[in-house]
């Protein structure tokens, strides 16, 4: 198949598991008293998002039981022992923390802009913004414990969304941290990657195959897909945080170089003797123009750091595919394969 | 037995029971890498807390299944179906939501000062501290995953943590939108005080028999004891915020009244005709004197509005003891009976 075909096919199951994910989470999480707290909880899951992870957890499933891609209903997914399973709303689970951390992190790292609207706390406010986050995590974890699971696999799924959340957390201390520090080592920033952003991604994977009941060297299997493949997205990400437009990207591009947020860019940057701190003179996203990154995006790639990235990101998805080598051959197992390959060629 | 010598049994109770909570917080919650992060968890902890919830927690598992006060090890209880539970973990969870709460309250409210000492966003930053409640909040759920209990009794307990931190956080949205209205009805903020503190009480009380195996009518009657007794807690918490002397409370007295918190007090003197916006000129507590809250807490007097909330808090301390009759009798049930009346006569 070529790649121009598979990309075509990820696509496709993207976008039709994101049509069932979207009816899912206005049926797990309709708008109720007190109003503007809910409205609040749905402002961001409503403003976009392609539900990637809920996309791996409906995949992964599949993939688990051998079942072809969209060949059982979500809702009630046969379990390898035979009972039925609400993996949908395990995939909202995931994707109501996501959102949950965006609403928070926003906050945090004062991002006034997300996904092209204005984040919860300016549309809304801090305490709105703060309490939103807070309400989507307890849902979340109420998601969790309504699966119609086995109750000891069920609490696995609980124990693993509990203990990504913390180190979810953890990633975002040392994001936070680094902002203050000049010498952050590459494995640093690449093990603070893992926390932030990989681990939802491991979680997202393994979950279902917790909850379906598989053997604990497929759900190890899964978790490893997930992390190596949302190392190489959150790197991707940082690639495109320079390089895409920012009416496509939904904010100011170059924003994460403006605000001194080291990337693993930066960072080989730094390696090759560029001063990086002097490379956009700006203080805020607001203040910047497009030339000035031009520029500074220019002198990124002549010394390869773009390229380094780029590649950075390949190699780990390579590594997550191979994770996928023990699980059975199926239509949907290929789809986690070319999911991964998706997360690095992606646009915005 | 004379009403002081059942407090000085109840204080007792708090304070052997308080040593082996902090014990537990120690090992529970290790002081890791970041640093930074888990010191700002710990902070507001060490900072103090009767452990009045964990207390509720230890007594009603020990009602539950008739064991005599410190009668059996909390971290191995015996359940009724004769496994071994970690009821102390499980406790430590309350606590740790609570904290949490505190946490992001605290920002919220921009309250400052919380038992004696600056609050976390003060003493850390803002970041930190909403990442600290974050964290805790994942962490309790981390907790009561792991209390040993039969599977679906651990499940139904970690839904019923779950749902109690949504009703938390709907309480404080009421209680944050109470502040922009000036027309609220006495049930409205009954309501609120349920949802923003007595379920966690319910909570607190109820785990222990869902851990342990009780039927569910034992666990809705300690439930119960919880909402009613957390009721009249939160009403007395009003009561002392004006009439316990600033250096005991740990922060300004009368500061709910100077910041505008609608409470039963306040509502209770709208009604007797009282402009209670005009009480206090001050618009910050860190502005008000001593003597302008004294005249207003005689105006209060004047009307029986003090009077009122402490009728009401009274009342429900009787009908939260009267749900504990369908227990065994035993020391443990008694201590709770004590607790609940403790609730409403204690100073701070």
């Amino acid at each position: 198949m070529t790649s121009e075909t598979k990309e075509a096919r990820v696509l496709e199951a993207i976008r039709e598991r994101r049509e069932l994910v979207n009816a899912a989470i206005d049926e797990e999480l309709p708008v109720q008293e007190p109003e503007r707290l809910y409205e609040a909880t749905r402002y961001i899951l409503e403003a976009g998002g392609k539900r990637l992870r809920p996309t791996v957890t409906t995949l992964a499933a599949e993939a688990v039981t051998g079942t072809e891609p969209m060949g059982a209903d979500f809702r009630a997914f046969p379990s390898l022992d035979g009972d039925e399973v609400d993996v949908m709303r395990a995939a909202v689970a995931i994707e109501v923390i996501q959102s949950f951390t965006l609403i928070h992190d926003d906050i945090m790292d004062e991002d006034d802009l997300r996904r092209g609207v204005p984040a919860v706390h300016e549309a809304y406010d801090v305490s709105t913004a703060i309490l939103a986050g807070d309400t989507l995590y307890s849902k979340a974890f109420e998601f969790m414990t309504e699966t119609g699971a086995d109750p000891q696999h069920g609490l696995e799924a609980m124990r693993m969304l509990a203990s990504t959340c913390t180190e979810i957390c953890e990633g975002q201390a040392l994001d936070v941290a680094f902002e203050s520090r000049d010498d952050i080592l590459p494995e640093e920033y690449l093990e603070m990657v893992e926390l932030k952003t990989a681990v939802l991604y491991g979680a997202s994977a393994a979950t279902p195959a917790l909850l379906l009941g598989a053997d604990e060297a497929v759900v190890d299997a899964l978790y490893q897909y997930g992390i190596d493949s949302g190392r190489a997205f959150q790197i991707q990400d940082d690639v495109l945080d320079l390089t895409v437009p920012s009416e496509e990207l939904g904010k100011q591009r170059g924003s994460d170089l403006v605000e001194g947020k080291e990337t693993l860019i930066t960072l080989h940057a730094r390696q090759q003797g560029v001063d990086v701190d002097d490379l956009v003179d700006a203080d805020t996203p607001a203040e910047v123009t497009e030339a000035a990154i031009d520029d500074a995006v220019a002198a990124l790639e002549e010394v390869g750091s773009i390229e380094y990235a780029r590649d950075t990101a390949a190699d780990l998805t390579e590594r997550s595919k191979e994770h996928l080598e023990l699980l059975p051959e199926s239509g949907s197992r290929s789809l986690l394969e070319d999911l991964a390959d998706y997360l690095i060629v992606r646009g915005y």
